[in-house]
């Protein structure tokens, strides 16, 4: 990972960006996936957009992204990319949904961009260098004790089934929670105004942004036995800005 | 209720929005209300501009507010003020929050405005006009059975005991449910990007300025039961862009 690819992945935001506004609250179709997540045509725009300038600066590294499956996913570089992270929240008008681009390095996510495009909040995190919000860095906060910790997640539908008992008992420990918010959470993570995301059923590219952003603020990311997250991780995903945090919730989730 | 009052409540947004910018997303002191929401200095420093306007330019109004209380309650003119609604979002640095504005007539709201001003969202309803989002007529969207009504609420923990029960009847007959967005989620209702709003233990301050947005803009507001709201009501709320939603999510929310 070089400065180059840290101004690439700043041009693949920007990029996304400008996909996207145009459909933000206009009266657009809905599809329906198998897995019945809405898709937009400005998830593909915002994926097509990005796909056409890596297919011109970096030929030769994989892509993983949400829309378009995968190209060289054994390269030793892969640009993984969630085009709109928080479909839900895009299609109600609500501007907290994300694009989310990483780079992964021998399967590790060297490089995040957290990026959204209507507030226009931008997070960069980068392996060695601490994160950036829209220009200033992002540092995480103390909060030593659950009971004390503002917690988030996005919606109790998202938990695959049994998980969701399991955060209520972190939830019902932990000193607030706030719901909603997809991405952006971890964002708020990573500029200390939030403790703790705890989250289930996320996928490579749901999580490979957040990394880099959350531990480049000084906070960690894990799954929920408080392992390192990797490209096998099952997405139970735990992000908190103290570490101190990590082991206190994976035990409220594991019971 | 006048032009003038219309000019007057923007003006109102506009000094609340100034002074709470300048602590969105910095480091302050939490402090706990004798209810435990977290209240900080943007919400008084918000309210104390808005009623410093009010005392010059209407000075034999009335005013109920959130954080300062009541004056001339029983005038025939009453202004509504709640600085900060969702003071969690606010305090994660999430811009979702919102200063609500209504001027009440005769027990009823004739002018409200929902100000988010961070992400720059405002609607103004007023009694016979229009409601406006950003200088531009927001119009509610049909939606004629609950099963395909994107709905929305803030959090479980909102709901008064016993009232959590109901809701998630509502919301699993709902096609889907987006989680977190306080007073926001009224504007989506009002443009027509969401289809309802369902909450609970909403106080006067809450929902008086939501009813003139929403149902200018072609929805309805009422309470668990379908009635009106008024300044008597026990705090639960429905907002429906199509008013056909009220039936079916009151028969869902009353078993």
């Amino acid at each position: 990972m070089t400065d180059d690819d840290i101004i690439l992945a700043q041009r693949l935001a920007d990029a996304a960006g400008e996909a996207i506004r145009p459909f933000f609250r206009s009266r657009f179709e809905r599809e329906t996936k198998p897995d019945a997540s809405p898709v937009t045509e400005a998830d593909r725009a915002s994926e097509a957009a990005m796909r056409a300038i890596l297919a011109r600066e970096r030929p030769q590294d994989g892509i993983i992204g949400e829309e378009y499956g995968r190209e060289r996913e054994d390269a030793e570089r892969v640009w993984v990319l969630d085009p709109i992270d928080g479909t839900r929240a895009f299609v109600a008008g609500r501007p907290l949904f994300g694009t989310l681009i990483a780079l992964v390095e021998a399967d590790r996510p060297v490089l995040g961009v957290i990026d959204q495009p209507i507030a226009r909040d931008r997070w960069i995190g980068a392996a060695g260098r601490p994160t950036i919000l829209n220009g200033r860095p992002a540092q995480v906060r103390s909060c030593s004790r659950i009971g004390a910790a503002h917690i988030a997640t996005t919606s109790p539908a998202a938990f695959p089934a049994g998980d969701l008992a399991c955060f209520e008992r972190a939830s019902a420990a932990a000193g607030d929670t706030l719901w909603g918010g997809d991405c952006h959470n971890y964002g708020l993570v990573a500029s200390g105004h939030l403790d703790a995301v705890i989250e289930s059923g996320l996928k490579l590219y749901d999580f490979a942004a957040l990394i880099p952003v959350v531990e480049g603020a000084g906070g960690r990311m894990t799954d929920w036995q408080g392992r390192p997250l990797d490209a096998r991780s099952p997405g139970q995903v735990i992000a908190a800005g103290d570490e101190r945090l990590i082991e206190q919730v994976a035990a409220l989730l594991n019971g």
